[in-house]
């Protein structure tokens, strides 16, 4: 079994699923411990999503499976809203809504690491929604709300058109911090220790493994090493748009200072000078400890190799790379009180 | 006729609008299908903005125009706050508070195009108004709401100070999505295809003509072709604030790259390398298709142009101008499906 | 005596303090004023934050400093929320929550400079809070309170998990425009006639001094001279991480341009070129009036010098500092209608 999770979530008047909330998901979960809920629900095998009814609900609140989720099951009981279970039996492509959400919780609960599931095809299954104070709403019913919210004398504030939710209000993994939490996308895995300052950006299925000071854009896919520095405004390339198809990553004990860039996987202890951007075809001028010209090479030849520095010789315009002395120490009064 | 538009707004304690919400403004609207709304609000001629009282709002509500617009007039009936028609018979600078917010609406609307309607004047007839969980709010009104609110046990969030609202809380045009719509102003022309990731920005009189993925600030003024791509972080100067006179534009099938910049109009089909910052006066070193340097020119004599490739030759330093020989694709995955 | 405040806040379930709002902080209060409410209180000298009861409360309503205050205690008696004095005979470093607010709220209301009081140990002092549209919540009770707002129909919407809360959600100072709030942390402090736009930032013990067009980012502890323009993405670099030991200072009349950034203070009457970053250690070539070059030096030894203009030779590479012959205008238009 791949996972398993209850839902509750919004849909639009014509019973189309906007959101799914999966308080507590669970990845490879132990047979003999959901087995109670599967025969509640009449799982029938493969992957299934169930919309569950009052006597489902009713099952798995007397099923020895509530033993263990008791607080959850009480919870969406008494709600209102419509209820759902999630049973994937196999890592396929997402095609219903409910799965696709799991499948985000999954990487924002870290309980999968970014390119660890299959989210093939995504962007077609997840609604465009209008998410607002007053919850998701699907697009061509906004005018009618916001007038209906008008005419009550409530505001009814649009915060975002997307087909990603922020991660925060699905989840709020532990030893984080997210200053502007409207640039964190479910699906992001935030490591542990890490802090998101306000300039900060973590697409789904990208993220930090550990502590990390991230004030730039982690794009879709990426992933950086344990104790690296993403200064201001810094960027690093995607694969969705505008960048190359290569996946890039930044290793560990790594800082790319502001304003600057990449378009290639960083090693280990690698620097990127503020406001240096280095795409992957950049012709890089390698130095050898004497600062004496040794090669030039594409930056791409440089992919992963541990301990560089890159720089813009400010007295010649040429981007050099060379041997990188210092070590990035996050300061230690910022991250011990996540 | 040049427009017209009920609307539903916010005063301050002293009577002074605040905002105005239209939600169906009608540019060049047909004589005849206006002629009873205006009679029933007793028109006189000229521009006019006429607060709506009951009985005029009764002879709107029985008057034919009603037929077209029943959900509206029906709804604003309903409404304990103030309305009002504006008509505008010519386009004049806006001088009243309703006045502006059309115009503002007619571009968010995509009746208009950036600059395609008279602005003059504009900062000095908008207010500064402080936009919260609880709407619009005058600015020495703040400190005695803040107090009942922490009173009554509310939280009363401010989310903006600012002359220019949200657009989303006013109007979401179709076909778009816009990931965090604190980043584009009322009075942005988003265009139907475009995408607004978190660090994208359209301020007003400005936007995007059709498909576009915007990662990059759009200033005040500056409008976008079709399927161009604005990588993220970059930069289109404005006509505001730091930067020139002129009026800056992106062609068709451009890219700028993430953490670019220009400061002069760009052509169709042209990139600008990621990182790159070309302002008007930069003199661009310009090459022949064997890369031999044919000319040394100021980046505004390339105003315009098409088919030019701005990089940084990372071994020299220089500036270069090249022949452009790929064409920008949007990811069709992430477009056809807004 | 060095500072007096009446404050309201909230608590976790346990009964540890999130945050206080302390509506009008009084910096070195005459002692005459101020004495009937210490004695009301009970105040015994020192430092010292007292949680006020019921006894307290009456008794300050009904001294002499009720006079003054009136509004203010009116609105505190009825409050259900935990109430605070906070007394502060010297400026000893922070060591509770109510303290540490109580000197961000000095700073944003302009009582105090930045660098103006002690700060030591701020971060181990304050919690991190999730702010939410439901007031401030502690971590480890976020949960109950999405799986509770979801039972009820609720939006729980979660905007920031930090250290630090957005100023204007405590005060706004009278004259200025922030475009995105999100983007300005209590303890900042934002001269009268500042506008930050979306992409501004200011962070704590930070700010601008007067007027000023910021849409760049000021770091903690960077302060902006009077009429100086900050470009869209630029970046000043901090002392907290990533940059150096120096701190950073911006000048009068400067200019910064967008992308760009510097790592070293600047004096007056400075520009920085679009896309430029300048650090402390950037060997920069120095020009004469006649463009030759007079000498190469780090730009920490240019440190608060006046009147430079930083720039790269696009047809060479060379970072120059000539001698800046352009004085910032800033827009009248957008800033004199705060």
């Amino acid at each position: 079994m791949h996972s398993f999770a209850l839902g509750v979530g919004t849909k639009d008047s014509s019973g189309n699923w906007l959101e799914v909330f999966f308080p507590e998901p669970q990845l490879n979960p132990e047979a003999g411990a959901i087995a109670p809920a599967l025969e509640a629900i009449g799982y029938q095998g493969g992957n299934q999503v169930v919309e569950l009814d009052a006597i489902q609900l009713e099952a798995l609140g007397s099923s020895s499976y509530a033993d263990a989720s008791h607080q959850l099951l009480s919870t969406l009981k008494d709600s209102s809203r419509p209820l759902v279970a999630v049973i994937l039996e196999s890592d396929e492509k997402p095609t219903t809504v409910p799965e696709a959400y799991l499948k985000l919780h999954l990487l924002s609960h870290r309980l999968v690491k970014p390119h660890g599931i299959n989210l093939d095809g995504l962007f077609a299954v997840l609604p465009n929604v209008v998410w607002t104070s007053q919850g998701a709403i699907a697009i061509d019913e906004l005018v009618g709300r916001q007038l209906q919210a008008r005419l009550n004398g409530e505001t009814l504030d649009v915060q975002s058109v997307d087909k990603f939710p922020k991660m925060t209000n699905y989840v709020v993994p532990n030893g984080i911090r997210i200053a502007d939490t409207s640039r964190v996308r479910l699906g992001a895995y935030v490591g542990e220790g890490t802090t998101v300052m306000h300039e900060g950006f973590i697409n789904f299925n990208a993220g930090t493994l550990g502590t990390a000071m991230i004030e730039g854009r982690i794009s879709a896919g990426v992933v950086v090493g344990n104790n690296s520095d993403l200064g201001g405004g810094c960027s690093i390339m995607g694969t969705l748009s505008g960048g190359g198809k290569e996946i890039i990553s930044v290793g560990e004990d790594c800082l790319i200072g502001a304003n600057a860039g990449i378009g290639f996987p960083l090693g280990d202890r690698c620097t990127i000078e503020a406001g240096l951007y280095v795409s992957a075809g950049s012709k890089v001028t390698v130095m050898d400890s004497e600062l004496n010209q040794v090669d030039v090479v594409k930056a791409r030849d440089l992919a992963n190799k541990n301990d560089l520095l890159f720089l813009r010789n400010s007295t010649t315009g040429v981007v050099e790379c060379r041997t990188n002395k210092s070590k990035v120490e996050l300061n230690a009064e910022l991250h011990s009180h996540n």
